[in-house]
Order: C-alpha cells, then structure tokens, then sequence
C-alpha cells in the first residue's frame, strides 16, 4: 500500500508504523493554515487541540492584570504548541496563541490523541517524553529566571530558538525573557562589541 | 496467589493488576525511611531515583547565587517527588530535596521506570497523566506569581498542601510563595481578622 506519510515523516521522525498504523495517524492529524496575526487560541477558549509547527511561527503568552503580556513559549518549525494546561486540566485558556507569521500545523484533538495512545502504545511513549524535555526545560527556565543574569537568559533564547529573530519583534523576545526592550537592545550591543 | 500487595494499592490505588504485574511491581518498588534534615538529593548529585511519599513530608528547593532559598515544591502523603528536571533530562541534580519530618519512601529507579512501562503500558499512561497534571500545576503557578496577589497564593498554598502547615516552617513557606516571613505574617494576620 502506497501512502503519502509525509505528515509522518514530519511527526514521528523515524518511527516506524504498520500500514493500518499509518491510515490510523493520517485520519487524526489535520493540516491547518493561519495568517499571521491570527489567534488560534483566546482566553477562556475551550482548548481541544495541540499544534504541531510545520511551518511559520507562533507564540503563547500571558497578559496579567495590568495588561502586561509575558510569552511563554515560541514555536518553530518542529515545535509543538497549545495552551497545555487548559489542554491537560479540562479548563479553559488561560494563554492566548498568535500566529507571528502565515504558518502551517498539524492539528491533533484530545479524543483523538487518546485514541491514538491505545492503538499505538509506542506513540504514548513518544508524547511522554516529548512532555518530560518540555517539563524539565521549563523548570529550567524559571529558575534561570531567578538566578541567571539577562544576558545569559538571551544567549540561551537564541540556542533554543534558532534562527527566530527574523520572525519576532524586540518586545515578543523582551516579555518572553521578562525585561524591558530597551534592556534588550542593551545587552545586543554588549554581546556585538565584545 | 496471596500477597501483600500495600505498595501497590498506595501508589495505584484502584488500578488492577495480574499476579505476574504485581509482582513485578512489588519488586521495583524500594521502601526507604529517613530522618528529619536529611538530604536525599543534593544540587550535582546524579539523580536516579524517583519518591513516593508514603508518610512524612518533604521539600525541594533552590539556592541562588546570593543564597536565597527558592522551594519549588512541597510533598505529603500520596505525593511523588525528586529533582525532576534532572531525573528526567539526565543530568545532574540543580535542587536539592530534604526531609522536614522523618519519611517513608518508596523509590523506584529510571531503568525500573522503563521496565514497568514496557511490561505493564498502562502504567505508562498513569505516569503521563500525573506529568500532564504535574506541567500544568506549575505552569498555572508560575503564571499566578506573575499576576496574583501573595494572600491569594498563600490561600492557594493551603488548599494545594492540606494540613501541611504544621510540618513545614514559616520560611519554607515563604520561600515556596516567593515572599519574606514578615509579608507571611502580615497575611495570616490579615485573613485571621477576616
């Protein structure tokens, strides 16, 4: 049976899949197009999807009280993205998730990634470690957060987001690294005078 | 076949098992007790283990450059702890964890991890659901840090850890809610006059 996997290939890398696994994977991922500026999820959304980044660029960020909005994560090419504890808990969006630029996903439902656990428990696997970096890396975060100098929180934003500098604007990168653009703009001059 | 199958009925409660799943269970599961001030990980430990609480409580924090104490989380009865950012990245440990009463444990080791999951899949989804619930609880707290007032946390603080109060100190406390002991004070004073 010949069958276009690249929806797959993108995914899962080099797992490999049965055809009845493969027309089961085909059927639960749906390819979704945004233009940038859209809102794929608002606060007080229900949150039925996770996205996986085929192409574009997106963020999820946080607007406190004040209005003062704090990124929480970017996603690129191969990322995943979603409001993940309204996603995990059953509750409403807490984030909002903005397109930064015209981007292509992959969207997979709740149902259907349990679905998917049960009938191919490899893939369960795959999600629980993907969900284990992701924890650690944020965790990571937070107490860089507390402890590491701006500087070093930006060197470490570019290893993790290679190449994003193009898609973003100054403030995006000063709210995820919670500073002000104009400490940001600082420490880009330090860093291309030294 | 009888036996004594207590570990299992704490750590998964009404889950059912055969007796070939029990066993492997049972002997995966360690039981370990410790003193109160007892250190179980220490900041560049390699971290190999994963606790369960079955009596006693316990703490994880971080130190700072300056010193300060950041608790990143508290466990009581029925809670699982460890440096998870190390344990499940494979480096080593950033926190440390101590005991604030003497505890009893049941730890079990990355390689048992893997092996459990491979014989019996649906303890690998038990443990993925936990780190869903696990990711969002610290997300939605980090978020609350940035956006909520302390007494509000402090409430939240009292709801998320039962009874807890009368193991933990002052500090510990303030040091988990990111404020000082006299901000704490104020607001147990504050909420007492309500």
């Amino acid at each position: 049976m010949k069958t276009d996997n690249s929806k797959i290939k993108n995914v899962f890398k080099d797992m490999s899949f049965s055809p009845k696994e493969i027309s089961i994977i085909e059927n639960v991922f749906h390819k979704v197009t945004f233009k940038k500026g859209d809102l794929i999820i608002k606060v007080n959304d229900s949150v039925e999807y996770q996205y996986y980044t085929l192409d574009g660029c997106l963020r999820s960020f946080y607007t406190d009280e004040e209005g003062k909005e704090h990124t929480i994560q970017f996603a690129i090419c191969d990322w995943w993205i979603s409001d993940f504890t309204a996603f995990f808990s059953d509750s409403n969006a807490i984030l909002n998730i903005e397109t930064l630029r015209d981007s292509v996903l992959y969207k997979i439902s709740k149902e259907d990634r349990e679905l998917l656990y049960k009938e191919i428990p490899k893939i369960e696997s795959f999600f629980r470690l993907k969900l284990e970096r992701a924890f650690s890396a944020f965790q990571k975060r937070i107490l860089s957060n507390i402890s590491k100098p701006a500087s070093e929180r930006y060197m470490q934003f570019r290893k993790t987001y290679t190449n994003i500098e193009r898609c973003v604007k100054n403030y995006h990168i000063a709210s995820y690294l919670g500073i002000t653009t104009e400490s940001l703009s600082r420490i880009r001059k330090e860093l291309a005078s030294k």
